[in-house]
């Protein structure tokens, strides 16, 4: 089969990190973040342009200062079950915390979505930045790297065990017979880990795709170990291609280390398009979009890889301060880099903070043609195996969808229908075998082998 | 505003406790408790009847002997989300135990589902019966009464704290001054509690309806005094109208000596209604219905209140067994009461079985102008303030709201129409005034004051 890029559309309401004005745009309601038919109207679009999959994000910890979408959200679960009688063919990922969810409890809410989709689901696996989450959830410590990432492999194993509670032969539903269950196709997990114990059976059965797809975002060196375990899909920010494919080969060098097929580990970059008539016109949105941001607002946001640390009070003109290991335990990756670069090249606070808040052009900015040649670029080039879309403004990603992808499209880079009703069968991934199935068929000879 | 009867449709798919039948009915699809269709379109047939809400209940613990809809089933939250988008003026009421879900991510998913079904939404609260279900939580044992209702009063009053973090006024989106958030509008929580210790603010804000409608079921002192404290609706069984009566006293007395208003608290048990042409006929129909089953799934069932305990092994025919304290740690109530008539009527374990699971003849069976009468007898007579109806097959649900309703509605005791489209206002229940609000009012004094 013919490898094609992948297309996830990240929904967001009223803009998160670092689009603190998005909700002043004239296309966008003022409550869009909470407004179903919003997202509803935006997967439709998405799903028109036969992307793969929409993207829920998520947080739980705010303060006055959060970003707009994060003040006021859906929780992504909620919304996506309703997405899915919305909707017919899109895949709904979802992200949802393993630090702060039981894992019975998010085999069978993903499990309930993936049913009522139809083999749709998608789980974002992560552990949680947000030191400050921790107070919500009756803890006073955020859980260390360590532990939170422990839980986070260990939840997903006790998740896809639960999801096999069922042979998909389970339920006879013989009239005749009085057969509704057969009990020998029902499994118990009697899982005893580091973090729990679980017992099951899970008290739902497989959907068409056999088990949710499992991505995951998080990139340090614990962060791409669980990827590389785990993740059917992994979700990142790459700022040039060669950072994009040093990420990628390392990703799929874990995964086959591990045992694994490296194709079944897709790299899907987070991305923010911006299409005009020509590259100049596109280069001066973006520039515009980037630098006429309030530094104040800027200044918060910057604080975030920090544990949402205050730098208001800071000497803005001073070398950048010295912060010791604040952030170790939130966005740990993000906030060394920061510290690094702001080291190494002498910056002060303001510099620091304009490098990474505003002063760095992004890639995929051009005319419709330049986009498309760019993403070709990355996507033959091995930086990427598909893009999830970052687009809010729904006439913007009219132009992705209506211009790019047509150029894509006639290049065969995507697809020209949907090959398949599930995320798995879209995205091309094994539907895993049942274990409990596989067990028992390799203890009895096939009638072949008789 | 004159009194009228409640109706809520208690949505299941294959058939609940007793009903281990119900999935050959022909009307009824064998994998109906996992079909989301299967749902929607007997929300839409209650809709249609002009009820006031569905009402999914729940359960997480399962062995090969569960009744079907246990075996099997969509997580009430996720269903009811999908639902939402597939109805406008229904009630979605979902059962969430409070022993083993944190309150802040109840707070979220049932806030969620509020802002999503426009203001339609209803939490279910219990602490779960079944003691096996610790073991898919990380615990050896389940919590023993004391701690699961003082962890289920907490969880509500965390909940109601959270979901008043965001004042109405909150957001004035104002694109002129700029300012998306009214800082002074959103409120922590800073709850320290025996169990749970909550921060906030919970990122989501209010319904046209304020909060999610609290219903309650839980028969024990400590569940009535529950009900009492927190409950708009309580979900109850009561098998003759005396005992209705006493029950609607109790917990109606109850709530006023807590300083609420009584009338704000709404009985509403769970019936099974048989129509049919004659009494006569739907008489031999409920008796066909109740001796029918197979006598050794009506004892596989009767373990349940004794935690599942397994009976089978025991003489049918020897004096009910002392059982000790068997089931005070899962459904005391229920299985206290089944001791002391077992104990009282000096009866046989087959004779126990048989009072309770099959030889007694349920009310409201009839004819629809006997049904009807029944009703409005049980309503005047302060029984019940609206019912939950269990009737899984369609056909037998139409003969309900197609015979029985309009009679009631003839005589003024069912509604004509929607009176709005949150729950709240067609219960007629009061919305939440927002606490912080209420306290800055108090504070400062209104214009007409001045
Ligand atoms: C591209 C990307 C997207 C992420 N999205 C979320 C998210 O939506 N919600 C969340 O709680 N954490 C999210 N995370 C955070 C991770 O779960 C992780 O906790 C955090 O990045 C710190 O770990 P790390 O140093 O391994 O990256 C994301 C991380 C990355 C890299
Ligand atoms: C009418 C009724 C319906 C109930 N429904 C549920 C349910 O759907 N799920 C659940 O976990 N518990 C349910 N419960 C159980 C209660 O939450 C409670 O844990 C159990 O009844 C034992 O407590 P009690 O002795 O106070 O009744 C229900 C109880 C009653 C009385």
């Amino acid at each position: 089969m013919v490898r094609q890029l992948k297309l996830g559309a990240v929904l967001m309401g009223v803009g998160g990190p670092g689009q603190h004005d998005t909700w002043t745009h004239p296309e966008i309601p003022g409550d869009a973040s909470i407004d179903i038919r919003w997202y509803a109207e935006r997967a439709r679009q998405a799903e028109a342009a036969l992307f793969d999959l929409v993207f829920i994000v998520d947080s739980q910890f705010i303060t006055p200062d959060s970003p707009p979408h994060y003040l006021n959200r859906l929780e992504p679960l909620t919304l996506l079950s309703a997405l899915a009688v919305s909707t017919t063919h899109i895949g709904l990922v979802g992200t949802l915390t393993t630090s702060y969810n039981t894992p019975f409890n998010l085999a069978r809410r993903l499990a309930s979505l993936d049913l009522i989709s139809g083999g749709r689901a998608g789980w974002n696996v992560v552990a949680t930045g947000d030191g400050g989450t921790a107070a919500n959830y009756s803890r006073d410590e955020h859980f260390d790297y360590a532990s939170r990432y422990g839980r986070a492999l260990e939840s997903v194993r006790v998740c896809q065990g639960l999801w096999d509670s069922y042979e998909d032969d389970a339920f006879p539903r013989d009239v005749a017979t009085g057969v509704f269950v057969d009990p020998t196709r029902q499994h118990r997990l009697d899982h005893v880990g580091e973090h729990f114990s679980v017992r099951g059976p899970l008290n739902i059965s497989r959907s068409p795709q056999g088990q949710p797809v499992i991505f995951q975002a998080g990139d340090s060196d614990e962060g791409r170990d669980l990827g590389a375990s785990i993740g059917e899909g992994i979700f990142t920010h790459s700022p040039t291609l060669e950072k994009a494919q040093a990420f990628y080969r390392d990703i799929k060098a874990r995964a086959a280390a591990k045992g694994r097929d490296p194709e079944h580990v897709l790299i899907m970059p987070g991305v923010t398009p911006v299409v005009a008539d020509t590259d100049d016109e596109a280069r001066e949105i973006e520039r515009a979009n980037r630098l006429g941001k309030d530094f104040a607002k800027n200044l918060a946001q910057f604080g975030r890889p920090f544990g949402w640390h205050d730098f208001s009070g800071y000497d803005l003109d001073a070398p950048f301060p010295d912060l010791g290991d604040l952030g170790a335990d939130s966005f740990r990756t993000q906030a060394e880099q920061i510290k690094k670069v702001a080291r190494e090249e002498r910056l002060t606070l303001r510099q620091t903070v304009e490098r990474f808040m505003s002063s760095t052009p992004q890639p995929f900015v051009g005319s419709a043609t330049t986009v498309a040649a760019e993403i070709e670029r990355w996507f033959t080039g091995r930086g990427l195996d598909g893009l999830n879309v970052h687009i809010t403004v729904p006439s913007e990603f009219a132009r992705f969808t209506d211009e790019v992808l047509p150029i894509l499209r006639e290049r065969g880079v995507v697809r020209s229908e949907y090959e398949a009703t599930t995320l798995r069968g879209n995205l091309g991934l094994p539907i895993p075998r049942n274990v409990h199935t596989a067990a028992r068929e390799a203890r009895v000879p096939t009638p072949a082998h008789v």
